[in-house]
């Protein structure tokens, strides 16, 4: 790969992180600009126009001969990094059950578990809004029944002698689900009432190439 | 394809709409099965356990000699759906910005967007609970935002001679944006307000091929 590619991150993002876990995995030299989104700075009107004008990191930034392109959407990016790769599989129902999986991520995952994680861990209980405080008992629910569903293909793969989301081989699946899951605790969640979770993050983490998220 | 494909929907979901555009478009048979989600139809233990453990709709049925399968996530329907064919680019770049905009649509745009128009529309705003009145306003901004991304880029694209979300055709990114952006005002959106998605939507319905979602 001849593009120069740079991560626009903040490092305690798990979304950042899938990237820089998928680039690792493949052993793609990854740049890092760091933002942080505490202070506004992937607000500012530069990071809009230039950026992305949804104002979020993760961002990756292609630069080839023709010109220089962004990327927004952490899974959107991991895909860009691994097109051609086995972490994408080739057959057609299992690419598109590895898309499934991270859907099922973004919409059922992230927005319980990770905003819960942002919440408690880096904002703090006491200085969120009225409306996040009313949130976070659905939240806890909606987190805890992706776990469950987790857990249960998980145990599913197990038994039929399979020890990743998709298939037989880790996949941008696990690779998307990794990234918040291995942290969910810093939200409020209990890895250890998961069994078959605890098991994969263990698989994934022994998975030569892999990087720590810290 | 010698597959038979049957939807597992409820008529009045966008999500359910986007995989029937694509068959649509595609000139693909699709079967059609139909849940009530408002009667709980699709969190049935027959349900949770053969078609979808976590219980959402849709889900797209694939059965072919070896046995049937079950994809749930629309926007990973779509993509099976589609492989191979025009609505998704072969080019790196391009195919993972597709992806960008469908992992915006189910991250910025259908929690907000769609979520609105299903409490006011389908369930009546007397009939919601404390946390979801508490998160309407919320969900009116940041849909209003993603509506203002998505007017910005149409008329970026429309300064270099593009009518569509990624590159110079349709693609999978347009019907995963135009399910719910075509029935927002349900929700209580102006599309008024944005005149080139409301010049977008005009194209994507002039598509041959295109079915409305009534």
């Amino acid at each position: 790969m001849a593009d120069k590619l740079t991560l626009h991150e903040d490092p305690r993002s798990g979304n950042c992180y899938k990237i820089r876990l998928t680039a690792a995995l493949l052993g793609v030299p990854l740049g890092r600009r760091r933002y942080d989104i505490m202070k506004g700075e992937t607000r500012t009107a530069e990071f809009l126009s230039l950026v992305n004008p949804n104002g979020r990191i993760p961002v990756l930034e292609i630069a080839c001969p023709d010109g220089v392109r962004f990327l927004p959407e952490s899974n959107a990016a991991c895909w860009f990094l691994a097109a051609g790769s086995s972490l994408i599989p080739d057959r057609r129902f299992a690419q598109a059950d590895v898309l499934r999986w991270m859907f099922f991520e973004q919409y059922n995952h992230e927005p319980n578990i990770a905003a819960l994680r942002f919440w408690l861990a880096f904002i703090g209980e006491a200085n969120l809004s009225a409306a996040q405080r009313a949130a976070i008992p659905a939240k806890q629910v909606a987190g805890e029944d992706a776990l469950a569903v987790m857990d249960r293909h998980l145990a599913e793969q197990h038994a039929a002698g399979r020890g990743w989301f998709v298939g037989a081989a880790l996949s941008l699946a696990d690779v998307a689900l990794y990234a918040y899951t291995h942290v969910a605790e810093a939200g409020g969640f209990r890895l250890r009432d998961h069994r078959h979770i605890c098991a994969w993050l263990e698989r994934v983490a022994a998975t030569p190439g892999y990087i720590a998220m810290a």
